[in-house]
């Protein structure tokens, strides 16, 4: 991708922010841009809520003006989107499809049917419902994009990843989209965190831990895995074995919120059952497999993970929305620390100042063996000045893979039902995931209609 | 396949049946044989059962006595396979592995976990353990088919279908083998007689009930449908709301064995959730599909079904046995009519006395699209002079390719499993059936362990 | 491909005909339906040449009026081709691209360096020429089709038949169009006269032999050949081997036109060469092959075939001018015997009145390995009520495919220069074409020039 | 590849040598590894001529020796290939396959039918008879190396590459290997030199030029390049654009041997006909091409190449025979400086000690559109610890593709020729090389026949 000459001025980049109302994202975005001197010019907030962009604008200038910001960023919300994306070099895509009304929806009305979610924003009844939100959203994304800034790189936050790149392909083939998460990450952290505790090596950073991944966002596993030269698949194998009751919590891990800690329960039974290692959070991982580890909430913390309520998120959210405002008023400062985020590093990749491999998510022309062509799935790739480009990682042994193809065309439906408001064909998407095997029949079906009903505001013209 | 020149003698032809001892399938090839004059040879029946070769045998020359027979035919029992093979012009594949106690761990052993089964000898856990039995046989018969004829035709009638040719294909992938069922037949009689009900045109034969089939053997679909000029999808539809509640029984079909009865409801409930049309008898759709038609027994009513149970299996091969012995003392005579099956059409068809299409089970080239090639796919082909050649029959919409290709991953584990004796890859596969799902996975356990131990006589080096 | 519901009355058909002016083929087409009773309704006649197409609907409607005339239709000349093709159930295509005197161009300017044709219609300098006057045009017909008759089945026969083909496709993926060649006729019936001379066996008809077709229109192989149940192959071989020299002439064949005479020379050395044999007529197969069978005048004349000039084909048109004005004058009579074209046998499989197999051009989707997924081929397939499924007829070995390819991408560059007016890329592909490599490259680019000069009245952009 | 964990001791390697008497690429290995502080350990040298061989294993010895030599080794001589290969860990393959006297035959045979050839070892039909003795000679090397070394890692040095590694994948498909060459690199240099002079940019290290390679070995395209953030297509587009007479000589390259001497005259003009960078030397890319660069030797002049003769060969070779004794004798010391080639740099990534990008020559898996699977392709790939990764490389525009498929499709015949001593098919290959399009088909007849001859003390069996 990416083939036509692109000769951006790291030093004037114009960057558009879809969702710059964001509260998490946007300081992350903000101090990491701040601490990276190669790069400088304008972000662009564009969204629906105007009021939370122009805060944001007020930080990312405040943090501008500080002498410890080494790039320096004018920060400009916008109405509408048009404004924010004409003659942008790269788009930031990171929304909530919806409000914590819709969330609340997803994630406990399946619980009347006995359907416990650990996230509910990918796969799931509520992952499903959720999707079908967002595809209108990013189908209305993918064309102010071909029509404002056909030539720009998105990157995308929004979960759900996978439905949120297949739509922006679908709907304009010729962008230059990829997604990133950080999941991965938590794998490489905590098999940082073995090799201190159990070979004595520490100090290791996470992006010394090479790996190959391979999957669907969320759902990824790795089956090759080193540090320099050692192999450390046997490391992992020895501490699933050894931790297999208690679980193994990584450094920093113990002292995590204990709503994300991940103990590694679920990937360590993966890991039996499959001999492959899991690569996102075993909250991710409940959610792809058939009932097992979500049975009901006592098996969730019997693997040692718990059950992310949308009061919880509530109450996390107005800390967070507290924070913003004292920072805005001055009383708090924005602390300039990397974020471990890889968006910047990206952003200076593709303009040609330092290579490197991570993993992404794309279109699949070929990286995994077995997953259709142009569905999306999570592998490395380079990047490199203007070009992202999958290594082939291989494919999944039959049985994974098995699990795995279940959600590709799950998804698939869901994505193709979102945008030709097909209630049938999602329906048919929704019984068919794993969670819903605990429903019958016909609870399922009441079950869909009163999250359809639930959502309806987000879903115009069903 | 086949594109060596092949000019074999239609009067002095070699067939060799393995399971020549069977009840059923031994009567259908004599009374086919016995009424089609440009055809005539040496039949050679192996049976790991002798003696029962022997009485085959013995009906076939009396038949061949006959007045009324115009093919002619010298039937042998053989004591070894080879035997049986060399020289062979065409292989007739059809046995039962393992014995009615292996099928009543399979059939039954589930239903202490809440899991029914309406046959059991294709998917569901009945059919998978079915499965790891036969992948032994069938891996033996390859390789002496290798040895001994690797140029015959080789016709397989055995259940579970789909494993029986991926394990011929893989262990000898030279072979030319094809798959044949009749399941098809029923829902191309179910229409014909609803052309006589509904339009009012009597006396149509089945194949005159042209179908595009595609999917998995037992698991097959039409998404077209003709008799002549009439588009015959639309007649469907009429019917499937015409007898929502009460199901449709094609003629000669009220007074079919309650056992095997089908009245279409699943079908009709499948054409309004899927809008294509499930190509086998329901109960065999029911097994293949996410429980709602086999919640329990009950649901399995509602949608005009029944359990067939081992029992009832028993009862019935003893009046079979009965009145081949009869046969055999001339008390009763084999009738010559025609049996519908199609065998002895295809026999003629390969030497080149007459091409015709008809569905098939072959490994996937590009005659479905969307599965993995190489994997068994049931569709239509062209038989001709030493030919057969599939025609391509597009693909499944998303939903429905979800449901299929859960199976074909689960057989190819399975199939797998069985060459190379790995009982988790096995289990994996097991847990992963959508009539698993209604049991813990805890259970699921207990249960793959106690049918393993039921089946361990037929799965020798476990 | 065609999955609506399509019930067209047989009775009542309206047939648009693209190049309804033109000499040849309205003839064909009004004697076929004049002799074949199952059919009635319209025929529209649309071409640039009106007075042509009036001349022709006089003919048909004569024709009609005839007590010997079975089929009854009504023929209209249109003056538009959105009246031709409104409400169309089938389209047919036959056009000559240009005149004369751009054929002229095509076929004789090269040899001024050296490079000689026989036909200079399909490859070569000329075929690749006259492929870009052709491509507007069904790039015309194409947005027209989409247009006013979408569903309408499409049967193609005019000559460069790939690209015509690719070109409807391109445009308008969704076309239900194929097409028809009887190249692949003489083949069969010089073998079925080999059959006669070399095995007594007498009155076998040209579609009693089994072949098994695959490649380029023009540049088809047959890997598979039977009649009944003897394999053909071997007789082909006895006849190469024993007609090396002199050349094989069918029944009929000697008293051919000796500018068409097919004396099996070219394919006899092919078949020494590859094991193949060519499905095509000499003339055809020597251009798609490096120089060896068309070095010059001279050697053509050593393999038997002769150079079609223009010259001869001006003569031969004027008789064919008066002999269709004796017809409209009543001088003459139209005989209406069976023209041997299956046009009419199509549309009455599509109709679903009577399924057949033949050749035909479609794009592949699967029907030949190693060729490009879209790209045309020429196969075998079923024709049936409202479908034509290729059947699946394997790969070429990897030497025969080599030369195939090549004309692939060749063809698929002219259709794009053709489609983008890239003259660059027109001029790759006429420089990669076989012919071309007995021509300096100098050379090359003089005679491109020229012969696009030409051609430039149909080229309007370039 | 390389799935088992692999955990080698980087200080005790063993390196196997085929080929381990060759002049020049021994003399490299001992250099690159003598400078090489990480690694240490065993070299075996396997040759056919023992005692040049012996002759290596001194001067390499005579290396580890010296002060300055970091990495130490031992070099040992082996008399048989199984005691070289028994537990290496990499295996090095750099052969001569025949002698001079057949070389010579390669390149000048086919002079007399006025065929000329540059290099005469990759394709052409100088690099297809070369091919046919190699086909044997690495067929063997398989069979020894899935007998004494299955999981070595196996690097190929010896021409034709692409012919080399499809044997060893044929032959051994489970094999490790991936095959090493330089030309690109001449590219890059070039292009850092264009910089130095077109843009004042200086010291730029070739590997700094960033290349997307795609292509067969030794007509390699690159369709993306960059240095830093600099777009470098619009650098050559210029450079080509000015020095289109002269030709563009790179830093060093004005005093290289004439021989070997490329002006880039050739490129140039590939890029103004097809927009594609060609990234192979001149000399190279001439003999992929359809004449017009090799018409005879005036043309490869006014292209600014010259074409290789045997005698140049020879007297050089002899020079390099006379400083090899030299060495040994103490004569002359061996210079200790990075030879340019990455071997050693791959090693060190194999075992987990730097990840690195380069471009590589391995069985397509998909890294190229368009090229069957499982032939052999060169692009960019991932080094690190036990994994060769390609990168997805995107595929050739239609005409340039077009060029390519020829010659994979010519060698995938060559390779199945050798394999199977099919002569005939041989030749087909032969015939079909777009440097025989000169010769008429019958001289190319004698010719093959000749070339056959001069090296059949090669090809035993045909």
């Amino acid at each position: 991708m990416g083939n036509q000459s692109n000769n951006v001025d790291a030093k004037n980049l114009v960057i558009a922010y879809l969702g710059g109302g964001s509260l998490g994202w946007a300081n992350v975005l903000v101090t990491d841009l701040a601490m990276e001197e190669q790069l400088s010019g304008t972000v662009r907030l564009y969204d629906i809520d105007y009021e939370s962009a122009c805060l944001n604008a007020k930080i990312g200038n405040m943090v501008t003006a500080r002498a410890d910001s080494k790039g320096k960023w004018e920060y400009i919300a916008t109405k509408t989107i048009g404004e924010a994306l004409t003659g942008a070099d790269f788009i930031v895509a990171s929304i909530l499809p919806g409000t914590f009304k819709e969330m609340h929806s997803d994630v406990h009305t399946p619980e009347k049917y006995g359907v416990y979610q650990s996230v509910g924003d990918t796969v799931g009844p509520g992952g499903l419902i959720r999707s079908l939100r967002t595809v209108p959203m990013y189908e209305e994304f993918a064309l102010n994009i071909k029509k404002y800034a056909p030539d720009a790189w998105v990157i995308n936050y929004t979960n759900p990843m996978t439905v949120c790149m297949r739509t922006l392909y679908k709907v304009f083939p010729e962008i230059k989209a990829f997604g990133c998460c950080h999941e991965v990450f938590g794998l490489q952290k905590s098999v940082a965190s073995m090799l201190s505790d159990y070979r004595g090596i520490k100090n290791v950073e996470r992006d010394e831990i090479n790996v190959n991944v391979l999957g669907l966002n969320h759902f990824t596993w790795v089956d090759k895995m080193s540090y320099k030269d050692m192999d450390l698949i046997p490391l992992f194998a020895e501490v699933a074995e050894k931790c297999n009751d208690s679980g193994y919590l990584g450094k920093g891990e113990e002292n995590a919120n204990s709503v994300f800690r991940d103990n590694n329960l679920v990937k360590f039974d993966l890991y039996k059952r499959y001999g492959l290692i899991g690569a996102a959070g075993d909250r991710h991982l409940a959610e792809f497999m058939p009932p097992r580890y979500l049975l009901n909430k006592e098996t969730a913390e019997s693997f040692g993970f718990a059950l992310t309520t949308v009061d919880w998120r509530i109450g996390d959210r107005k800390k967070v929305v507290e924070r913003r405002m004292a920072i805005v008023n001055g009383k708090e400062n924005l602390s300039l620390t990397m974020t471990g985020e890889e968006g910047t590093k990206m952003i200076k990749a593709l303009l040609g100042l330092g290579d490197f491999v991570s993993n992404v998510n794309l279109p699949n022309n070929m990286q995994m063996d077995g997953i259709p062509k142009g569905t999306v799935v999570e592998t490395n790739a380079l990047f490199s000045k203007d070009s992202v480009r999958p290594l082939y990682a291989g494919g999944l042994p039959d049985d994974v893979q098995n699990l795995t193809i279940r959600h590709v065309y799950n998804q698939e439906c869901i994505v193709e039902a979102g945008l030709t408001k097909n209630r049938q064909l999602a329906f048919n998407a929704f019984v068919n995931d794993p969670q819903m095997s605990k429903a019958d029949y016909e609870d399922a079906k009441k079950l869909f209609d009163e999250m359809i009903e639930n959502t309806k505001k987000y879903i115009p013209g069903w």
